[in-house]
């Protein structure tokens, strides 16, 4: 009898080891399904395994470098970072189709730098007026109308304008690697911030569109603003004073201002992006300092320390220096733009 | 047939409707459990109504006053209107802390106001020197140190001191009523804010604790801060000098530049609140604006137009005018801190 059952048991541990095995299987596929690449548009390799390799220890409570999950703050500088910024910084093109409107009202741009330099069409001119002077037509042709009428301005434009020589529209120069970044960081927990160069209420227009970035997660350069009731009607004036540069060591103050956290994550591209990264990087504990190297001339663009937009020179060699993870954009990125 | 039939189902009828009595009956308990008064420590009244009216509607898609998710933004002023503010700003009772501290360095501070009244232990006379005296002694001894050194600071006194009449700590001078309006408002999906006069670095230290409002929901006022790269240590350094007065005019300033969405509630309790209440009154669609009133001298402090703190007088002259709710403190709370 001892035998029979035990043969009896033999012949249900097969089946149990069967059954097991289709579930395991089963369990494997459905598991496979959930571990699909995080990253699909970017080829294997170091920059790759720095962002899977931090996210995936990050939320992984006893793992060596677990982050807690009110501490998981990424930012993100925009121009260059979060999509393409030449041939200038997309807003500069905003800015200049202002600058042509409203020209007429302003004969003395026609001798005027940099006013001069855009009704002239010399966008190498514009360039090179350095950020300062693009900071001045931007405060120019943002200013003198409530916060409302500026944003509907910027609605009108990025819903029509297209790259002049892309000819698609500004939103579809987006980086869909990066894109993939933000999603996989907020499917763990990370909560997601712009900290740009760029005008903080442009960028708001179509941040969290684009980017699934709400507007309360932007932070950038801003002009005066004013609150006054004209004619009953409370309205937020901005005026033709620029407020505050949110670039190099404005970043980590900008951060410290908005968030009061700070962060554990950071991308940036350029110059402007070192001190953010330092301050990411000097945290107690982990964190993930990546710099985007634009290397790639067919499909996007290259250029590094002898660009006037998105200069990239110090910020390479720190990165070197201290091991931060360095995109090769030509290398990393299977595709640039979403398809 | 038709007959049995329907006597069949007319007995199938009595049960199912007494199932389904029952069943109501059960729903309705279990309804009633969640149905909990939101608000126990507020007494029926209009300001209570108010709240609760609206609230209940925003969060009621197809509810004439309802609310899109995205656009459920709460903000409120923090002294007087989240805890006390008597006999003076609480940060001002840290700050008179650390003059006393500091005036072994600064012996000139004998003969300079508002240092002097400080050191006499004249109260009266430092309020008297009004916000930017309150401020300038602010801004002096909250400087010279970088942000996590400061906090530290914050900590360990809101940690230990004691209000010096009620002789409890700070944070139990919190108001169990707002307390209740903050909570109530989150479990139906709103975003709450601290928009105040007072310092951003000094109340984020405790407001996620006591308040559950996170450090990048917190916007005050601010002191000019710098990066710099220390002895190869990144740090934010606290200069004296101010930077913004989160007040007035610069409440919805600040709104507009943290935050970048248009409130739909606001709660203050002082003229400084005024422009905050009527930026959000202003909005496209409905929107709840509430004005403290401290009106009980016996269980917390009665003062209005004639206070030198919080002063009150011409937004209780508009909210009345236009209808916004008005709490008054000794008919409306049925306490006031927490038990």
């Amino acid at each position: 009898m001892n035998r029979d059952h035990n043969r009896f048991s033999e012949g249900r541990s097969l089946k149990l080891r069967l059954a097991l095995l289709l579930t395991v299987f089963a369990v494997g596929l459905q598991n496979s399904s959930f571990a699909e690449d995080p990253l699909p548009s970017w080829n294997d390799g170091p920059a790759k395994t720095s962002i899977i390799d931090f996210v995936e220890c990050a939320k992984s409570d006893g793992c060596e470098k677990y982050i807690a999950p009110e501490d998981r703050i990424a930012v993100f500088d925009n121009d260059g970072t979060l999509w393409s910024e030449q041939p200038a910084y997309f807003q500069l093109l905003f800015a200049l189709d202002r600058v042509r409107e409203m020209a007429a009202d302003h004969p003395e741009w026609k001798n005027e730098a940099p006013f001069k330099a855009v009704l002239d069409g010399d966008l190498k001119a514009v360039v090179e007026s350095g950020k300062e002077g693009l900071l001045k037509i931007i405060a120019t042709t943002h200013a003198g109308m409530t916060t409302e009428e500026f944003a509907a301005t910027v609605h009108q434009w990025i819903e029509n304008a297209k790259h002049p020589t892309k000819k698609v529209p500004y939103t579809e120069l987006i980086f869909q690697p990066m894109l993939e970044v933000l999603n996989y960081l907020r499917a763990n927990g990370f909560k997601t911030y712009i900290v740009s160069g760029g005008g903080v209420e442009f960028m708001r227009v179509f941040a969290e569109r684009v980017y699934g970035v709400p507007p309360e997660q932007v932070i950038g350069s801003s002009i005066v603003t004013e609150f006054r009731i004209r004619e009953g009607i409370p309205v937020i004036e901005r005026k033709a004073e620029i407020d505050f540069i949110d670039d190099k060591e404005g970043k980590p103050v900008a951060i410290n201002k908005f968030i009061g956290r700070r962060p554990v994550a950071a991308f940036g591209n350029s110059d402007g992006d070192l001190q953010m990264l330092q301050w990411t990087a000097g945290r107690t504990g982990p964190s993930l300092c990546v710099l985007v190297h634009h290397t790639d001339a067919t499909r996007e663009w290259a250029y590094d320390k002898d660009s006037h937009i998105g200069r990239l020179d110090k910020a390479l060699t720190v990165a070197r220096d201290t091991k931060w993870s360095i995109v090769d954009m030509k290398q990393d990125w299977r595709i640039i733009y979403p398809e």
